[in-house]
């Protein structure tokens, strides 16, 4: 029987680590794939077509919408941010556990169209460490600093529709959790369906009395 | 934040192996803790009180189930068996991940009382397999053998309460897989709300704007 892919969502605050567990976790195992999003803003200095963004045309983005060709997406300050359906559903077809890495509004429209969908949390230990690594990254001026810190206070009221929460306090630790959490997801009754169809066929066939 | 224990009830057909696997878990990690059930049939050679069970007169039994001192219990066959409360509580107490191999009636049971419990259903990979080890244990007659897979066929009609199925055909794999399942749960948001509260509230004071 092959396995079918799970489908999981990671969001979490500005700062929290996030793109380094995925990054790391990808690199560890085989069996992940993590989709590519769609946006009609400017690439940015060093961003390559393909690997950290589709570039598109606001024309060619809005066609997508139109032909449902987008399984969520978003505008933000007049431009477009959304994730492309047929590389999230080949990948699943092959049996890979597909991750996307997007924000609270994204992740429940995906779990209204794929309720089997994983939506995991990454979370800091402590406000403090968020804010410091904020800081220490060393890339944003003061005023977007507070503008991401004001965002994750928002943005805390938005946990409760997750199923799974992992804090990045160690790194290693982070990414064995949410693989942990992934590949458990892999024994849920509604991945093993078909499976478990048979087998019962199979031994209350052979085995009734 | 010290973390709670997960409490995971293991059930699957006679024959499965799911003794096995526990066996194996529990000597492989530290975090578990095996309840040890109480009953009022007989001892067997060989089995020793607190060890396979808590080897209990009716009237001692029947005072437990009067004093709310189990989390679950059954008649079988004019004998009790069930699972003694103080243990389990007092171990997930502290901190232990508490494991009960027991039935598909008292999974429902403990699923009333621990809404957070995770109930697993371990299965053979096809129904030869679960008859070939069923006669290849060698202590059981053939007519005994036949009830255990009529009792099969019926218990096919439980999978359906559990969340989640380990496949045991290879004993290291299915090991593993219990393990990752239990783990995840850590991870539920449930399981971590008192943590939630705190950094949410932190976040809020330091942050909000």
């Amino acid at each position: 029987m092959p396995r079918k892919g799970v489908l999981t969502v990671i969001s979490g605050f500005s700062g929290v680590g996030k793109g380094t567990i995925v990054k790391k976790l990808v690199s560890e195992h085989d069996e992940y794939a993590v989709s590519v999003s769609a946006t009609t803003r400017n690439p940015r200095p060093g961003e390559e077509n393909g690997r950290d963004y589709f570039f598109l045309t606001n024309e060619a983005f809005e066609s997508m919408i139109k032909d449902d060709g987008l399984i969520e997406y978003a505008k933000y300050v007049d431009h477009y941010y959304g994730t492309p359906r047929a590389y999230v559903e080949r990948k699943l077809s092959e049996g890979k556990d597909v991750i996307l890495e997007i924000d609270a509004q994204g992740a429940l429209q995906i779990k209204k169209q794929y309720p089997d969908a994983l939506l995991i949390f990454i979370v800091p230990p402590t406000a403090d460490v968020l804010r410091e690594r904020l800081k220490g990254r060393g890339t944003e001026d003061a005023d977007t600093i507070k503008d991401r810190l004001s965002r994750a206070a928002e943005e805390t009221a938005y946990i409760k529709n997750y199923e799974y929460v992992v804090v990045n306090d160690d790194l290693e630790r982070a990414v064995l959790d949410v693989h942990t959490v992934i590949q458990s997801a892999h024994m849920r009754l509604g991945n093993n369906d078909e499976f478990l169809t048979i087998l019962s066929q199979q031994i209350k066939n052979k085995f009734e009395v």
